[in-house]
């Protein structure tokens, strides 16, 4: 291939000289909503002292709606919208951009916000091993119409040092646990409240504590692409979610806007704590 | 329930009174991208004689960046983002606002973009059937950890109106035909350009053909729960998707962005179309 598209970063190898414009990445941030994303540049890049401060970070792609993303010294931070197919489309044309720019020795943390399990909400976990609805720790592509299973491994040692961040920051409850990846918010994570529900809640509970029981502790749509993809390509990731609110207590979000705000700021804080120690070293 | 917060769109029934908001609601045009269905909505005001001359459409969703939703008269846009998990959240909730705003007689089009097969790029697919990537009319459910089949069912008279109005505006090639809805957009449409490929280009060929001769004339990756969701909700619904390249001739998005933008226009043109005929009626 003579040059190659990443149609959805509005980026392409004949346009853009991703060696110059990436090469120096060795962390990757990457989580559902663009203005968090953005926020997490401003504050890695206060956190690791570059750039001034109120300083503005560019969107690097400007020119589509899809994903956004920004950059400061090593990090790149972009956004990848909600469930498995929005972030694999993400994750192939991260990988080329990395690849492309002839990055070596990167790190990519999926920051972002869940349903916790039986724990306090605004807990943060850090994910062992990303399970389907079935509490496996598998993800299912669909290849040329065929399903092929892949493995969801995550890095143990990132994790056990990620735990190790949070507890030097000791700002709130973290743990290290399963999580429960799903294809939908309202009947694939058991709740009561969307627009079609076929079960009752005795059903839910039941199905909600057997995933505690198998190590869930949290449910998302995003871990087990993510962790099948950077399996795949060969780099070191770990999946830091935090909880925001328990689903044995209920199904609704809440929390006042301003809670959810401070709790979504945890597994940036935890991620950024880990980014400067590691830049130190 | 007493209140109903629609978390993803940042509105609930305890804040926002929904009936007089959008009481008036008889179409949603649902889309992936923000900035398209804000276009839309600019659009069909003008078309529709309402509003002023360059007015600009606030955002309902402001308080969020999950998705965008605009209105004009009876017309609802609202983004839904990319893959199946995306747009199930919003239909969940944009069903639950419906409902709570006591909408009645709505029709629902989804106006996205999607690749061809065997046609000329910019011809414009109306969905006959939403079939899975082994070509089957039906979308998985996973509830509880089990999979439930649903049907894919979209409307028959809906599509032939739809195509009657492109016969009327006669710009671009329009044809009704079976739409495959996938998990992903590299592998899961035998793409050889994703970061990730383990199959050969006979063996990609091979899978469209066999797509085509199953009917299918477009792949895009929201069809499937579209249809299912509005089928169980008993809303009258159609896709409508322009495609950007012709898949049997390759893989990359290539044509240059002017080009691109008149695309995505065909598919509101055509909606556009349809809704004047009926608001005339």
């Amino acid at each position: 291939m003579k040059d190659d598209i990443l149609y959805h970063f509005a980026l392409g190898t004949g346009t853009h000289d991703f060696p110059a414009l990436f090469g120096d990445v060795k962390f990757v941030c990457v989580g559902g909503s663009p203005s968090r994303m953005k926020a997490f540049i401003t504050y890695i890049a206060e956190e690791l002292g570059l750039g001034s401060v109120g300083a503005d970070y560019p969107n690097i792609c400007a020119g589509t709606d899809r994903y956004a993303m920004y950059k400061v010294g090593p990090v790149l931070s972009v956004s990848h919208g909600m469930g498995i197919p929005s972030i694999a489309i993400m994750l192939h044309e991260l990988i080329k951009l990395l690849y492309h720019s002839k990055c070596s020795n990167v790190t990519i943390i999926r920051i972002g916000t869940s349903g916790g399990i039986g724990l306090e909400p605004g807990s943060v976990v850090i994910t062992s091993q990303s399970v389907d609805a079935t509490f496996k720790p598998q993800f299912e592509q669909v290849i040329l119409g065929k399903t092929v299973i892949r493995s969801t491994n995550l890095d143990d040692q990132l994790a056990k040092e990620l735990m190790q961040c949070s507890k030097e920051i000791n700002e709130f409850n973290t743990v290290i646990g399963n999580t429960m990846c799903t294809l939908d918010f309202y009947e694939g994570q058991a709740r009561l409240d969307g627009a079609i529900c076929l079960y009752a809640e005795e059903e839910k509970l039941q199905y909600l504590k057997a995933a505690y029981d198998a190590g869930v502790r949290n449910i998302e749509m995003e871990s087990s692409v993510f962790a099948a993809i950077c399996n795949l390509s060969g780099v070191r990731a770990a999946v830091v979610c935090v909880t925001l609110l328990n689903r044995l207590e209920g199904d609704q979000i809440s929390s006042s806007h301003d809670v959810l705000v401070e709790y979504q700021q945890r597994p940036q804080k935890l991620v950024g704590h880990f980014i400067k120690n590691r830049s130190a070293s």
